[in-house]
């Protein structure tokens, strides 16, 4: 739990979520500091996050709940949350467990660099 | 410039920008690896960051280009620059100039936690 019921209430009502009722997750590993992906929630979705400590999102492709690990076992425990200044972004700070964060089998999501070569996220764990 | 001309015009054209046009950028201080905002881009937008070196934005409140530091003179040099496994999101991992990121004054957008305190972001510049 993250705050007491009425502060994870406070939070989720503050949060500004988009037209399609969702808002941006931004996941990063509270002990490397790399950023691990960006993903999305819905208003579920965050308090489950929230109430669970385990990272749940709302895929935007499949249309349904998706708790991070579930499949692979790579869960992310949340170590702190922050909204940004206009609550329209959310920072989780987490523990990333099993291989990584990709479904490509990578560390971090962001491993295609602008210039075509490929970063070697493996040094980041 | 962030590769050659060519590579940029790849990267821009791989990058998958959502209904209204834009794609999600991710901010890093690529010093302290502080998460410092979130914003979104246009392809050129993207074209005039990746050119410049200059974190360049589309603001969706004002409809209009938005470089970074113009008016407050906290510019954001890039010096990395990343799609994720899914080119939908980017990260930028900058060198943050001035006072920091946040139009409030603080270091980095991400200050409210979810308890309802603030963090103390200056210690991180």
């Amino acid at each position: 739990m993250f705050g007491s019921e009425k502060e994870i209430t406070d939070f989720i009502q503050k949060t500004k979520f988009d037209g399609k009722g969702l808002v941006t997750a931004v996941v990063q590993d509270a002990t490397s500091k790399a950023l691990l992906m960006v993903a999305y929630m819905n208003d579920e979705a965050l308090r489950r996050t929230l109430t669970s400590g385990k990272m749940t999102y709302w895929s935007r492709s499949r249309q349904q709940y998706w708790l991070k690990g579930e499949t692979s076992g790579s869960f992310q425990f949340v170590k702190e949350v922050y909204a940004d200044c206009d609550n329209d972004a959310l920072l989780f700070k987490v523990d990333q467990q099993g291989s990584g964060a990709c479904h490509t089998g990578q560390y971090t999501c962001f491993f295609n660099k602008v210039d075509g070569t490929i970063r070697d996220t493996s040094v980041e764990k």
